[in-house]
C-alpha cells in the first residue's frame, strides 16, 4: 500500500481523496490543513491534522501530495516539504517552472527525497504529448487548444468587476481553427482565431449591464484579444447549469517526414471534472515518485523524466501482455 | 552524432534512411543487406554492406535498427544482433512479444547492450497511450481503432486468391462506433461494429469476379467478421490512386473518477506514410537506447521503460522551458 498525505483541502484535495478510492494500492493517511482541523469536514474517514504537526508524520507517509495554489502556496510549500517527504505538486505557472524546479531539486536532494512537479494535464499530459510528438516529428508545428472548459482565473477576473455578483467563464476552442490545424497545411493561427470566450454573469441588483459587458470584453490580457460573448443570467440558472467544472483540450503536432508526406499526432481530453481528473494524474505520479525514491533516484523530476511503467500498478509482465 | 546502421532495406529501411535526414544529431553509417550489396540501390550516399560483414562494424555503430519482418526475420535477428549492437526493432506479433522479449533480454544482457523492442505506433505510441490512460483512469474501458489505412497483411491475403493480379485493402474505422466510444457510455463494441474493410482488386484476364468477391468476403479471420466491400478496378487505377501507404487510428479510454463523472482520453494518428512515420519513431528510440546504454541500463526494454526525455535531442532545461 502506498501511504499518501494531502496538504490543502480545496477542489484538488477533495479530488485526491476521491481518487484514492479507485486506486486500491493507495491509502490516504492524513489530510493536513492550515485551518483548525475540527472545522474541516472531509468526505472519508481520513484524519485531519494541523499542518503544524506535519513533521511528526515524516515516517508515516510515503508521498505528500501538495494541493495548494501555484501563485502563493506551492513556491513555498514544495521546496519546504521536499525536505521531509517525497512530494508531488501541480505547479502551473509556466514561466516560473525553471526557478521552482531548482528550489525543489536542492531541497529534495538534501534529504534524499523524490519530488515530481507540474503534474496534471497542462502542464502534465499535454506537455508529454508535445514532447513525444516533437521528438518523433522534428519538422513541424505545434498547436494547443484548451476547452471547452471553465477557466477559474477568467471567472475570478469577471467577479472583480463592480456590479458582478457571480460569474463563470468558458474557454472554447474555435472549430474552424481545429480543422485548419488538422489539415496538414501548418497554418499560423492568432489568439483570436484559436479560442473564444463565453461568459455567464449574475449582476448585483441595480448594476449597469452595458457597462459590465463593456468592461469584460475590453479587459486587457483576459478578454480584449478574443471574441467574447457575455450572457446575463439569474443566480438560480448559474447554480443549475454552470456549477460543474468541466475542461479539456487538444494538443496537435503536424509534421513532415519528406516534402509531400505529412502526419498529424493529436491528443485530446474531455473532462467532466478538471480537479477530479488532475487528482487522478497526481496519484499515478505519486506511485512513480515512491518507486523512484526506492531506486535511489532523488531530487526534482518532471513528467519528462518518469518512465511510463512507473505510473502503473501492473507488473512489467502484465503491461507487456495486456497493453503493448 | 548518433551512428546508426540499418539491417534490411524495404519500406521501413528506406523510411529510416529518410528520417536520418531530418534528425541532425543522427548519421547513417551503413545499410546491411542479405542481398548482393551491388544490387541494392539506395537513396543516400550510405555504404551498402553484406550482412556477412556486420561483425566488423561492432565498434563503428551506436545503434542498429532492425527493419525486417516480424514473422521470420526479427525473432532471429534481434536476439542475434543484440549480442553485437544496441538494437531497436518494431516486432509487432502481439502474442509472441513476451517470448521475444525474453530472448532479446538474455542476449543484450550477456553483451552489456541495450535493446528496445516493439517500437512504432502499434505496438509503440498506441501502447504508451493505453498504458498512461489506464494508470490515470483505472475504472474504464479501452478502445483501439485502426485506419483509415492500408493493411499489408489483408492486401497480401487477397493477392493469394486465384485470379487476382493485385490488390489493396483499407481498414476503416466505423464513424458511428467512434462516436459511441466517445460518448462516455462505455459501450461494448463488436469487431463488425468497429471496423469495415474496403478492397480494391485488379483481376487477371478471364478471372471470375463473382467467385473472387465471394472468396474475399467469406475469408475467415481476415474478412468474414467484417462488412467488406470489394471494388474491381484497372491496374492503372490501382497505381494512380492506391500506391500510397497511409494509416493511423485512434486510442480511447473512457473512465469514471466518481459515479457521474466521466473523462475521455483520446490519442489519434493520421499518417500519410505508415513506414515513414514508423521510422521516425524508431529513430527517436534509437537515441534513447544509446543514452540508456551509456548509463549502464542493459537488456531488453519496451516503450514503457523509457522516460520520455530520452527520446528528445533537447536538454532537460530546454524541455522544461519550451514544452512543459
Amino acid at each position: 500500500m502506498i501511504k499518501l498525505g494531502i496538504l490543502g483541502y480545496g477542489n484538488l484535495g477533495r479530488g485526491v481523496e476521491n481518487a484514492v478510492k479507485i486506486n486500491p494500492d493507495t491509502e490516504l493517511c492524513a489530510i493536513f490543513t492550515r485551518r483548525n482541523p475540527s472545522d474541516v469536514k472531509v468526505n472519508s474517514n481520513t484524519k485531519v491534522v494541523s499542518v503544524d504537526e506535519i513533521e511528526e508524520w515524516k515516517n508515516k507517509i510515503d508521498v505528500l501530495i501538495l494541493c495548494g495554489g501555484s501563485a502563493v502556496d506551492l513556491p513555498v510549500q514544495t521546496p519546504k516539504y521536499a525536505k521531509l517527504f517525497n512530494v508531488i505538486d501541480s505547479f502551473d505557472t509556466h514561466a516560473k517552472i525553471p526557478e521552482h524546479y531548482k528550489n525543489v531539486d536542492t531541497s529534495a536532494k538534501s534529504a534524499s527525497k523524490t519530488a515530481i512537479i507540474s503534474v496534471g494535464w497542462d502542464p502534465g499530459l499535454f506537455s508529454l504529448n508535445r514532447m513525444y510528438a516533437n521528438a518523433i516529428l522534428p519538422d513541424g508545428c505545434d498547436y494547443t487548444f484548451w476547452g471547452r472548459g471553465v477557466s477559474q482565473g477568467h471567472s475570478d477576473a469577471i467577479r472583480r468587476i463592480e456590479g458582478v455578483k457571480d460569474a463563470r467563464q468558458y474557454t472554447v476552442p474555435v472549430e474552424e481553427a481545429l480543422i485548419q490545424a488538422r489539415s496538414g497545411k501548418n497554418p499560423q493561427l492568432t489568439t483570436r482565431q484559436k479560442h473564444k470566450r463565453e461568459c455567464y454573469v449574475v449582476l448585483k441588483e441595480g448594476a449597469d449591464a452595458k457597462r459590465v459587458e463593456s468592461e469584460i470584453v475590453n479587459m486587457p490580457n483576459y478578454f480584449a484579444d478574443y471574441d467574447t460573448t457575455v450572457n446575463f443570467i439569474s443566480e438560480e440558472e448559474l447554480k443549475k447549469n454552470h456549477s460543474a467544472i468541466p475542461h479539456g483540450g487538444f494538443v496537435l503536432r503536424s509534421g513532415k517526414t519528406s516534402p509531400n508526406t505529412n502526419h498529424i499526432i493529436e491528443y485530446s481530453l474531455k473532462l467532466d471534472s478538471n480537479p477530479e481528473f488532475t487528482s487522478s494524474v497526481l496519484i499515478a505520479y505519486a506511485r512513480a515518485a515512491l518507486r523512484l525514491n526506492k531506486e535511489g533516484v532523488y531530487g526534482c523530476k518532471t513528467v519528462f523524466d518518469v518512465a511510463p511503467a512507473y505510473l502503473s500498478p501492473k507488473t512489467n509482465e502484465e503491461l507487456i501482455s495486456t497493453m503493448l
